[in-house]
């Protein structure tokens, strides 16, 4: 008499969380220093000093109407209007204020985007491997999951696999670079392609395709020369869907943005129906004080110094073992071939190493592993001798 | 190409947000002084002090992985312990930390809750008048949305109404107390006579019938007389949806909890269908700092003392000029009866003397207007000749 699915996917702990779960039990057993615990995407840097001194002075100089109110559903203007002047800047883009709605981070703004395009019958692409919850959101709004396998030596996207994906039933494709797992990032070539894939196939159904980026790691590069284009220069239905958990440390509070930009099909009504499902979907506004911290913070990004340490080390460290990976652009994962086919199997045996290591197969790439590098380096260095003694097995 | 309904509810705006937005034109044209705006229901006294100052205190002394961090999904543990404890305290009930999960406020409590919920065929019941967003929320769940006509003299359940409108169908009864836009609390013997009658219609249907009780107004009554009763200690079968946002004055911040008690028919399964609804929607967590918040200030209240004054200088002196309006209790508005049948007609009249009140209809009860008395206690003063002009212009 309750909703089975709504139930099941209550109790049906993610891969990832029962990983921590029994990485704390462990932690008990043999004490913090001896456990390797990659398992969560929780940022490891803290926030730019800017953010809490912005709340801080916020809460110490306005009244607590400005503070703590009701902003409007599409968020207060001010906040939007910081948003727009930056990304101008930074990206050679023209948004207004009104081309943004805010949100409770990047989970809400994928939601609501989906349930403002879905009419019956809708499928939904993606690429592998994938942030497991794609699936979640998109299933459950009542559209068709579908995963375009991507070439498995660059995790760049495979275009005869998503040629013969595309179909008159695709309303949209969910993009994620830099990538949650692979670290990929899309290239600017990749980028043009899909455009003018897509532009020729809504031509040939009568109908926009969309382009939604989940792009909560777009700042989140390590390499002077690596470009993250800026996807609405190269297609114009794309919706882009942010979040400042990663590039501010700040996931818990639940603070991001939809960018309906002008330049997509109907645009007005897009964003009509993103207000309209941000309503249905009973968010009211996003964290008005979060909001007024945004408008001043927004732009800034926590030092990447130890991210990229970390990257590095891990990448040539683990190569040099032995280990298969794809070179990591950005985001903070390192997404590992297993040296078994059987995922679970090899971060079964992992953990007998104390190492919790996520098996990829919900992110749709069996044969890999996803490690969480938001560490302290420190323990990286000290899990070294267990990714060795754990190669070794496999050479024995 | 892009969902209908969603449009629709993205392109009309709410009466009260068009009223609102009237009433700032109008200030432009005659000065704010002038402009007498009863629209919207925007808490007009500050939080409590303890608020900012918890907030300031954990950002001073707390690292940026708690403050900012991902909580659990169902929320951080010592906050839904301190909430526990505080209702224990109050209600001399017996909940624990793990009846709660932490949400996005009362818009998002309620949406989790019938999304936990629903199956397909359910119907919703709620009682005129309503909070307007009932509908969206239940109709766009997928449920039918059944208006029952409360006693138009006192605003408390019709049972007759009510037994008339329960089926084999009927999955949730969505109750308000204090009530917007009555301002009624519904009174402990009604509560237990629909105890009595959901308890029997279950029985004879085979299936549990919910109570949902939607209580943000709950801290908000104004005599020492008025008693609002604990709902789930006279019927097993209740979930509450809470929000901050009006008892600490926090409409912005999106701060709640939707609590499922032990004695819930299968209670562990509703509360992995409230989580795994949580996750459905796009929520991943509460925001982390307003949660942190809530450990140290659940339990407070705003000044009310504010509102009082208010309530019964407008109670008092309309009922003296003639409006007709049931004895509010609790919450911040007025109920009144419009002098002439159709409201939306009473109220554009009122518009003539700047005075902005919210029409009805949509809240399921024709010939009635809202008064948010959470306003200036001055801006009433001021607006008392204007109500006295409206109301004689009734009588020539």
């Amino acid at each position: 008499m309750i909703n089975e699915k709504m139930m099941q996917l209550g109790n049906v702990r993610s891969v990832i969380r029962e990983l921590f779960e029994y990485g704390k039990k462990r932690i008990a057993e043999v004490g913090a220093e001896n456990v390797y615990d990659f398992s969560l995407g929780n940022p490891s840097v803290p926030a730019p000093a800017e953010v809490n001194a912005a709340l801080i002075e916020l809460l110490q100089t306005k009244d607590d109407n400005y503070l703590h109110g009701y902003t409007s559903a599409q968020g207060d203007a001010n906040t939007r209007a910081a948003i727009a002047a930056d990304l101008n800047k930074r990206f050679g883009t023209s948004f207004r204020a009104d081309n943004f709605y805010m949100t409770c981070g990047a989970a809400a703004s994928l939601k609501i985007s989906l349930t403002a395009l879905y009419t019956p019958g809708d499928e939904v692409i993606t690429f592998t491997p994938y942030f497991p919850e794609y699936r979640v959101f998109v299933e459950t709004t009542g559209a068709k999951f579908v995963e375009v396998q991507s070439d498995p030596d660059t995790f760049q996207i495979d275009f005869d696999n998503l040629e013969a994906a595309i179909n008159e039933k695709t309303k949209a494709i969910i993009m994620n670079s830099p990538n949650n797992p692979s670290g990929v990032v899309f290239k600017t070539a990749s980028i043009e392609k899909l455009a003018a894939l897509l532009e020729a196939r809504a031509a040939e159904y009568g109908h926009p395709i969309y382009l939604i980026t989940d792009e909560p790691y777009r700042e989140l590069v390590y390499d002077a020369e690596t470009e993250v284009p800026y996807v609405t220069k190269y297609y114009k239905n794309t919706i882009v869907c942010y979040s400042y958990s990663k590039s501010l440390s700040l996931p818990g509070e639940r603070i991001g943005y939809i960018l309906v930009p002008d330049e997509i099909e109907n645009s007005a009504d897009v964003y009509a129906a993103v207000c309209g499902a941000g309503r249905a979907l009973g968010y009211v506004c996003a964290p008005s004080l979060a909001q007024h911290m945004v408008e001043k913070c927004t732009g800034l990004v926590s030092d990447l110094s130890i991210y990229k340490e970390n990257r590095d080390l891990l990448y040539n460290t683990l190569t040099e073992y032995g280990y298969s990976c794809v070179y990591p652009d950005g985001a903070f994962y390192l997404f590992v071939k297993t040296m078994e086919p059987d995922a679970g199997a090899f971060c079964e045996r992992a953990k007998a190493h104390d190492l919790l290591l996520v098996p990829a197969d919900s992110f749709g790439t069996p044969g890999y592993l996803r490690i969480a590098y938001c560490v302290q380096t420190d323990m990286i260095r000290r899990a070294l001798p267990a990714f060795k003694a754990l190669a070794d097995e496999y050479r024995s």
